[in-house]
């Protein structure tokens, strides 16, 4: 095995999922998981045979490869504007049970033209800013009126609310966690009554992630969460306190230079391991730092040389951000008791479009 | 065209090129570009067709995606240390002209003893610590000593050194960065000298990058420079003051969400848009400033409403690192005169081992 490489570790992804799967079951929320952590139809199935009933993706990209993959129920949670975009939309929609979001009426009056000339039908929500202002139409009678908007369209079948607190998913204290996705999740279940009152029923009210889905869940009237990070986790989640979940991802890196005490130059940098959410951690009880040292290199020192591999020894890094690391790789090596167990492709990395 | 994409202006890139070329013929220093940035064989092809004398890889894999591509000569610019590694280094010696670098004896004599095996020989140089103190043996004695040590070996053909002054790429200040380089290129020379005093001859002294090429090629003894990021520059390197080279690539994205006044919601975030470098910049004379919002979004704010561009509006983003941005995509497409003229593969993207 050559590294750097991404090592997934099978029995902690099956437990994870697991774990999600009981979750479901004894809050009665379903599970819609988000497939840009892991962008592996292969995974997407996996969740699936637990009781997901579908799969989220970020981008329409993703939602190809998925469908190529053979999933058939799929949410897109971002906005899709463009004419090209328009015509990849309606022609997946004609193999897999698509929904999408809205947050203007300009963008949701071009999909349903663009559906009604393709002869399809796509499920349709409104996407609601309860937190994070970044897409996401104000709650309360903007939605509603949104709401109504939509439901008038043709080829569009509306089915509800969105509303993605995603700025709460690495609030590390518990308490404060859930304060605020209560407060986030009183301005969704305020726009569903307010969408409600205009005769409209309300099948879907999708929100949360791996931070926040437990929180959500306790919430009626909320029928469905969208968590990603939960099958890997990261040094960054694995922070973020009172999550049920494990480890399962790590790359493993080798040391490729031992030029001075103290130092071990290893193989990985900025290339192989994302820092767009801090600074990877190193698995193991060594105390030993980690630090890119340019797009391929990086660098572990201790004052206490013992402690450094040797050369062409390895470690295991824990990525700071799964969904990142992931993107830089074309393949997982699935790893069971120590052994590699097998090669799954990444079909989704790069698919940014 | 579905954003975001990268897009290569190509008369830009031929200009960056064509300079190249010219100070090679000024100077008489040979050039051995870089691929890390682009990643990509045809666009190898250009420069060697150019006056390069052949290329430097980061890594084996960017090297096997040039040989595929059809490049024979390579400098493997960092230490390869495993039985696997090894076996792929003297596979691939088979099929292209291969020089690789050493900083400890250990590692070279595993790649002589595989070499040996194979029946191959490969070209080695010493890697030098000159300024940067990554990987290389120190200057001077322990430098001659690793050069007779190598030279001594089977199935390797000692040319020369290398030496890398990464850390002085992006000093903005050119008299700052020429004196740090003078000094780099210092303890460089006087290593030669030491192995020149050991009877051993050096043919190869490969240093420098975009940023300090200009004044490595003015000392005497330095053979060829490794400059990189040249092709396509990036904001950061647009800051670096002196150099001769121009924009070449940005990545086009789409505003899908004007969600209120002052802010426009883009379509590219850490997936398509490296920040290890900093923030990228927005193209052009509005003043817009872009900030990533999560893995597939970005924001564009400005107080001035009207600036911004609107739902389906496209900006072109700098990247602050072209290596790393051009690393999570599978394609450039290749701008002239406005239109697009081809499509080509990042063959070697991800190629991380």
């Amino acid at each position: 095995m050559d590294t750097p490489v991404l090592l997934l570790d099978l029995d902690a992804l099956h437990r994870n999922i697991a774990r999600m799967a009981e979750f479901s079951k004894t809050t009665g929320c379903r599970v819609r998981p988000h497939v840009k952590s892991h962008k592996t139809p292969r995974v997407a199935r996996m969740q699936i045979d637990a009781g997901a009933i579908g799969v989220t993706c970020a981008k329409l990209g993703e939602a190809e490869a998925m469908v190529a993959g053979g999933i058939t129920s799929i949410l897109i949670s971002t906005e899709l504007v463009g004419e090209s975009k328009l015509a990849r939309l309606t022609s997946l929609a004609r193999h897999a049970n698509i929904t999408t979001v809205f947050d203007n009426r300009t963008a949701a009056a071009a999909v349903a033209a663009a559906a009604k000339q393709a002869d399809v039908t796509l499920g349709a929500l409104v996407d609601v800013n309860v937190a994070q202002d970044r897409t996401g139409v104000e709650p309360g009678t903007p939605g509603a009126d949104l709401a109504e908007y939509v439901a008038g369209l043709p080829n569009l079948r509306f089915e509800g609310l969105q509303g993605y607190e995603g700025n709460l998913q690495h609030v590390y204290d518990p308490g404060e966690r859930r304060t605020r996705c209560d407060e986030a999740m009183g301005k969704l279940l305020a726009t569903r009554r307010a969408v409600e009152a205009r005769g409209l029923p309300v099948r879907i009210v999708s929100t949360a992630g791996t931070g926040t889905c437990a929180f959500a869940a306790a919430h009626e009237g909320v029928t469905e969460v969208q968590p990603g990070s939960y099958i890997f986790m990261d040094a960054d989640y694995l922070s973020v306190g009172g999550l049920p979940f494990e480890l399962a991802l790590t790359l493993l890196t080798t040391v490729i230079s031992r030029p001075r005490r103290g130092v071990a130059i290893v193989d990985a940098g900025f290339k192989s391991i994302s820092t767009d959410a801090g600074m990877p951690r190193v698995s193991g009880d060594g105390g030993l730092v980690y630090k890119p040292h340019g797009d391929e290199h990086g660098r572990l020192e201790s004052p206490n040389d013992d402690v450094l591999p040797a050369l062409g020894g390895v470690v295991q890094l824990v990525p700071s951000h799964c969904d990142t690391t992931v993107n830089l790789h074309d393949n997982f090596f699935v790893v069971r008791d120590g052994r590699v167990q097998a090669i799954w492709t990444i079909a989704a990395r790069g698919r940014v479009s």
